[in-house]
């Protein structure tokens, strides 16, 4: 076994935590947040007001780490930050696998009182060796035993994506918003200040992790950049590694300094490393989560050439400016797809040199899967894209016996004997509800889904790309 | 009245419609879309099967335009294009206000026979100064006078904007989306293939409009590009006008070509006219949605300077990042503000630089609007902007006693007082729903929201653009 593997596998995959300092004032939300946790649960609470609330929930609490009568693999600490130096003191004692500090009010307020207690607490983990998360941070959430750290984080049910973030918003919120579409956590880690473990620690243990395939990570700053680019550099040859940098402006780092005491870095310099590695660069949350089901869910291809299929033709104008100035190919349809179309593609109202506008060509449903089966069969091609307007179809159901599960039932059909990468772009318009719906049902038959011609675009000239550079 | 009032305003203000060749095949749509039209409504049929269906309805039926007892104001013509030179014809012995034809298969095809009918249709309107709208289109939306083109389309009620479309897609969906973003429609016209009447004739005469306080324009090609300048550069004195170009890109206009029989245009020399004469350009209809919401819901101001407020440290970082690429500033606050912060601020957990990181100052609910008023009051900032995070609220409601109903009210009460530009980012996270119906919330009470930074800061960069280039 690695050695990142043997130091930091109890933490990510513990049999028992302890929750510290865990109060009503929060309504107790990390012991919430664990009610599913497989393994064995403690509160440490000295506070006696608090003692009947926890054992409401049916944890077993005690008065110090110490007194837990068997090993504990990971600790979650929420005390007020004056106590963060006894706690982890109480830790290094009970040789736990890890210990993560929800904690805040270190370095990043800048304050004298600060800096002091981060140093301290710095100083005793890195002499003790003791694995310390954070502090400002919200830790582990390992979705297959359990290890959650909000209560509305699923369980259960793990997937292959690996996610890092320096920020516990942006974990939380991947963790959530992936769910819906279709992206499944293996492990996450939030991991504040960073003042121990630091994103490379991290990143080189996700990377030894057989459940993870893809690692994602939110960073706002690395303490050993040349360590991290090595590790990284290494590590992108063997599992997409996507990044998204935190304070890319002069603006954002000042962010970046009150939210977890990160030092400014050039984002040239960034940009150009994370590129020599192989890596992704993403920038912001939403290519984040587009990117990466673009990775999950399709085909691999180098080629830049695209198919596009829109279901009007105001969106097949718009469909080809955004996949055009992503940087992808459009080109004309070979001579042998163009006699296909003539045999029966109507072209009043609709239109097919790529875009296609199918708008007059939606009856019968087998149309619309024709035209897919030509793009995808056609040598100028590489991927094929196709618009699903759940507002044109809602719109015109009632006289075009069209409906979108079937659509979707086919669609499924087509995308497993399609050799090409499949994508759907499916706008809102006003039926945001459905939407969200119809894009869900999608992902889970396996074709991904995007919420707007440019997002669906980005994400798959970003997986051209990587695919490319490897 | 100006001519081109006198020219139009029977065809966007009609009190007799005359719906010829509606058919049960498209279940009616065009009678069913008339159903609140608060003139009087006509179908003209020749095919006796369709009859009952018509009647079915409550309209009145007739042979031949000719035959209907009244002047016709507005003709929407939905026959097969082999008969739409019969029907244009009926029109100019009608002498009918404006006829729309909905008829598409002309130029767009690229056909022998598309080509010879578009001409003669052209050819014989231009004669008899028809006033011909399209054809390959949905023509005009009237909303006060019920006069729409889609059956999901609100009546009774119109707005500040109005919208001209090359496509009938983008207009209808304007419509729609625009209807959940606080814009509403004063008049809006799709007009297709524009052998007659092209973008400029309904710009000069929405220019003209008292209703209408803002102009958006969705333009595949201009066929008289000087006078539309000429004009533009006119109008956009006096009214805000907004131009999306469709086909920006070689593929696109590829498709436009398709789409309308468009020709191609340069992007840059669009771009650089379209600045030049003082007019605000947009890149996709995200853009036209947020910068027209932009411009109907915030203060004016010429000032790039920015109060961030974000309601966790990471939002924080992303919110800076997101209005620095953007282009705006976000300064360090005056002297005054940091010592008020200072009187109550809690810094663990949070920050006040600028961005604000205000996830610990969140009770009572009165520190939110503090924060708010001091942003208002600091005189190194033009704007202010508020993350409210739906997903966050929802989360930290049980043991947080903040509602965003409640939020909402004490925002709008603020927003009254607010001599700043104030707008609000409400990100979905996995909460589209809830965040959906916030925001609509919202901008009911006069505080524009946007759902990404973003989006967000790309519309209030573009109001202040504009604000500056005045």
């Amino acid at each position: 076994m690695k050695d990142i593997v043997k130091k930091l596998d109890r933490a990510f995959n513990p049999r028992s935590v302890a929750v510290v300092g865990d109060k009503r004032e929060m309504d107790y939300m990390w012991l919430r947040s664990l009610a599913n946790f497989q393994g064995r649960l403690y509160s440490v609470q000295i506070d006696e007001k608090e003692l009947p609330g926890i054992e409401a929930l049916g944890v077993k609490n005690y008065f110090s780490l110490l007194d837990i009568p068997e090993s504990v693999d990971y600790v979650i600490v929420a005390v007020p930050r004056a106590v963060a130096p006894k706690i982890v003191k109480e830790c290094i004692d009970k040789k736990v696998g890890g210990v993560m500090l929800f904690t805040s009010g270190f370095a990043e307020t800048n304050t004298e009182e600060g800096i002091r207690l981060q140093e301290i607490i710095t100083e005793m983990a890195r002499e003790a060796d003791l694995n310390l998360i954070g502090p400002n941070c919200v830790g582990i959430f390992n979705p297959r035993i359990g290890l959650c750290h909000a209560v509305d984080q699923y369980y259960g049910d793990g997937g292959p994506v690996g996610f890092i973030s320096q920020s516990g918003t942006h974990a939380t919120y991947f963790s959530l918003v992936g769910a819906l579409n279709g992206i499944k956590i293996s492990k996450s880690v939030s991991y504040g200040n960073a003042v121990v473990l630091d994103c490379t620690d991290y990143m080189e243990y996700l990377a030894e992790d057989e459940d993870t395939k893809v690692i994602g990570m939110y960073i706002e700053g690395v303490r050993k950049g040349r360590q991290f680019f090595t590790s990284l550099r290494e590590i992108a040859k063997r599992k997409p590694v996507l990044i998204w940098k935190g304070g890319e402006t002069e603006e954002g780092t000042r962010a970046t300094a009150s939210h977890t005491a990160s030092l400014a870095e050039s984002p040239l310099v960034w940009d150009a490393l994370i590129k020599q590695c192989g890596a992704i660069k993403v920038d912001n949350f939403e290519e984040m989560v587009d990117t990466t089901k673009a990775l999950l869910y399709l085909k691999p291809t180098t080629g830049a050439r695209v198919g596009l299929c829109a279901m009007t033709g105001g969106q097949s104008v718009v469909i080809a400016d955004a996949f055009a100035k992503a940087g992808l190919e459009i080109p004309l349809l070979s001579e042998r797809s163009y006699q296909e179309f003539a045999s029966f593609f109507n072209i009043i109202g609709s239109s097919y040199r790529n875009p296609l506008d199918i708008s007059s060509n939606l009856i019968p449903m087998d149309n619309i899967i024709r035209c897919m089966d030509i793009l995808n069969e056609d040598e100028n091609l590489d991927s094929v894209v196709l618009e699903l307007s759940v507002a044109f179809l809602t719109r015109i159901a009632r006289f075009i016996p069209i409906f979108l599960d079937e659509l979707i039932d086919a669609l499924a059909l087509y995308n497993a004997r399609c050799n090409k990468p499949f994508l759907t772009i499916l706008v809102s318009v006003h039926a945001e509800t459905e939407a969200i719906e119809a894009r869900q049902k999608l992902v889970e038959r396996g074709i991904p889904s995007f919420p707007s011609f440019e997002r669906g675009a980005k994400a798959l000239k970003k997986v051209v790309e990587y695919y490319k550079s490897l």
